[in-house]
């Protein structure tokens, strides 16, 4: 996956939401086939919106096979540059929602949530979260993706732990949340299937740099979990898929509105991905780093994620009447061992060997480590983050293509982060790694991703903004 | 085939005529496969210009198969919202020419000239123009299309000739050239086969109306026919695929400059559309109308255009010195019978019945006609000229998609037209028709076309236009 460079692009000249008036019958002069899927695409094209039954047509068309990738990709980019208005977003997102089944929580007490983060590189919140969360008594049908390119993948670092199975049947799904309020699985094939192939064809066709269809594919997912609250981890900075303040917070109010229009309370953190999150990056080194935090240790800034967007949860669950009360929830959990617990249940649920919890040797390891030191003296100025996350695809530790095989042992463990003065050949970062193929490369990329200078820099704060 | 609606597209940002420093390697980041089509739809959607060798290899890779439909469709409306500038658009047009063969008629005196018409309603020109430049001297390597819509076509206007074959081997291509200085085919799979996929996919993704695709479609063809000079016909009006007067503009200045920029001398025309070109539409009513005109009669619009363009064309071949003289000859070829000669000629050597000529009975013929009468009494403001066509396609006269069957014998015979003063009842259209499942829709649809008033309409000339 490529970082996102959003560009302006022109804005429909008029916008109707969702009426039938505006449907220009291009081929209603009684000649021809009546091709809904071409007057679509020349409709969108030329600045109209698109009536509700032809996106739900459309949707379950190409799902089905019926619409060629061809016709869809012409309509794919006709929308990034002609855009969707929010009815037809929310139509859209809906349409792809009913490509598939969607589960039902909502005969449990208290109401299921969830958080979605835009990903980074360190980000293994969802690991610690998710069990927090259920051990304070909400409930956590977690569906998440795998990594690509820089960014990590919530199911590659789970899959690290000997025997964890994210793919289980429906069923066991059900089983397992009415034991534990919490699930942690991959999208199957029931989820969202409409998302799926449209994801594929974008990757291909040049159209995946479009916050409206990021957008839907994200909350499709999401939606489909049934869940009555969702809070959302939009990150902005370098090793980030935002890298810009303004275009992450045009994805978080239009991800946050497709949610609450669609009866799921959204809510957005805008947060900071100038720099790897925590002091760990990789697999099974970013679930030992879990296990620190659930035993009430581990990164500052790692720990404050979870408590913020924690609070969020419980919030939104209805279990902690406001934001003061679920932090405080979190954070006993956090203290006395439930979230631990809970994530050892969880563990042991899926098939996974819950002695990595009391013995995180057992997690897999890579064969050698080395350092990467400053190349000078003076204060980290930034970090090239995306750059550390490529290096460690390149060691193996991540994919550069969907089915690229991982290994779970590789990572980087970050010395020093922005701010911090570093001495000439003191350590930056700890690398882990057992393929040496591209191993000189990687280390090069390392290496460069530090600037180092002399004044201490702007510091930013790892809570940027919530939108609510 | 739908008729035109231009829309104004953003234009890109920066253009950067074929430089490779424009050339943003976006995957260079040492992972991931190097992917030259995704690179060059994401570099032409931001408005960045492509590279030469990456336009060329695109288009052979598409023409191989190589690269799949759903990326060049994609590709196709990032340049429908992008456009390509002069050079992109020149190594387009080129490329598509490489893509197959390109006829070579560089050892012939004086030079090969051929003309292109954007099509409406009635046109034949082609078949009377191409005899009487031949007979001049000049040399005609036609290759032409079909109709499609509310449009005629050439090739369907000589097949109602019976046994004429437009599918010539290019060796009997060749040696009818050497013989008659001119022959009318069809495009086969050797002349620009990109074009023809490109084409295929346009129609089917929301992508034909952009007026550079037109172009480079337009000119590939013409350009692989190995000819020094070319006459282009832009129609403007209600029976054209250009309903303005900027559009048509704009359409002929991006053809002549494409062939221009590509060692071919390119002149157009805008002429006038506003109404059916002659007083017969239909396919062997159309023959018959050419042979009025090859014997020195017919329809003064008719003649016009073939003396106009006819003269353009002996310039160009460099028999006339100037188009006065170039007038005089075409002339004297309609009034001598020499151009009538040559197209008796041309029937015979490409397999057609030559009696036609001088029997026109043996024409195909419809089983019946019938009126269509004025409504009202007064002036013929306007005629909705595409209209016309349509109710032709529903008689069966023309295609409403490329594998409809024509009955040659279909057609109308235009009694009055824009500023002619009618009487309610007085016959306007004598309709042609043998199939009759269809015939009262194309009545009402023929009725209307016409709207009658009080006061004379302002004229509007036959020759609106010339753009060098």
């Amino acid at each position: 996956m490529r970082a996102l460079k959003l560009r302006p692009v022109p804005m429909p000249p008029t916008i109707t939401a969702g009426t039938v008036d505006t449907w220009p019958f291009l081929l209603a002069t009684g000649i021809g086939r009546y091709m809904r899927i071409l007057d679509a695409i020349v409709t969108k094209r030329d600045g109209f919106s698109l009536p509700d039954d032809v996106i739900r047509s459309i949707l379950s068309g190409y799902t089905s096979g019926e619409i060629p990738d061809y016709q869809m990709s012409a309509l794919l980019m006709a929308i990034f540059f002609r855009g969707l208005n929010t009815h037809e977003l929310a139509i859209w997102t809906d349409a792809m929602i009913h490509s598939g089944q969607r589960m039902d929580w909502r005969e449990l007490t208290p109401r299921a949530v969830d958080k979605h983060s835009t990903g980074g590189v360190g980000d293994k919140i969802s690991l610690p979260l998710a069990p927090a969360v259920a051990a304070c008594g909400s409930v956590v049908p977690m569906v998440s993706g795998r990594g690509l390119g820089h960014t990590g993948g919530t199911l590659d670092k789970l899959e690290s732990i000997p025997g964890f199975n994210v793919r289980l049947p429906m069923e066991r799904c059900t089983e397992i949340i009415h034991q534990l309020g919490l699930v942690l699985i991959g999208q199957t094939e029931q989820i969202a299937p409409a998302d799926k192939k449209i994801y594929a064809l974008r990757d291909a066709s040049g159209t995946v740099e479009n916050i409206q269809l990021i957008s839907s594919s994200i909350m499709s997912k999401k939606l489909a979990e049934g869940i009555s609250g969702l809070v959302l981890d939009v990150k902005v900075g370098s090793g980030a898929f935002m890298k810009t303040l303004p275009d992450a917070e045009q994805l978080a109010r239009t991800l946050t509105g497709i949610g609450n229009s669609m009866g799921c309370t959204t809510i957005a953190h805008i947060t900071r991905m100038d720099r790897p999150l925590g002091k760990k990056v990789g697999n099974a080194l970013e679930v030992k780093e879990t296990l620190e935090v659930l035993r009430g240790e581990g990164p500052e800034d790692v720990r404050e994620l979870v408590l913020t967007l924690g609070a969020e949860m419980l919030v939104l669950s209805k279990i902690s009447p406001d934001l003061a009360d679920g932090r405080q929830k979190i954070h006993t959990s956090l203290a006395n061992g439930t979230a631990l617990q809970k994530f050892q249940q969880l563990i042991e649920a899926q098939g996974g060997d819950p002695h990595i919890v009391d013995n995180p040797q057992l997690l897999p390891k890579s064969a050698a480590q080395t350092s990467i030191v400053a190349k000078r003296s003076g204060i980290i100025q930034s970090i090239h983050t995306s750059q550390l996350g490529i290096a460690c695809c390149l060691l193996g530790g991540g994919r550069s293509k969907a089915d690229d095989i991982i290994d779970p042992g590789v990572g980087m463990e970050i010395t020093h982060t922005i701010g911090d003065s570093v001495q000439q050949g003191e350590e930056l970062v700890k690398i882990h790694f057992t393929d040496t193929s591209r191993l000189a490369e990687a280390c090069q990329m390392t290496t460069n991703a530090f600037t180092i200078g002399d004044e201490p820099p702007t510091p930013i704060p790892l809570l940027i903004g919530r939108i609510v």
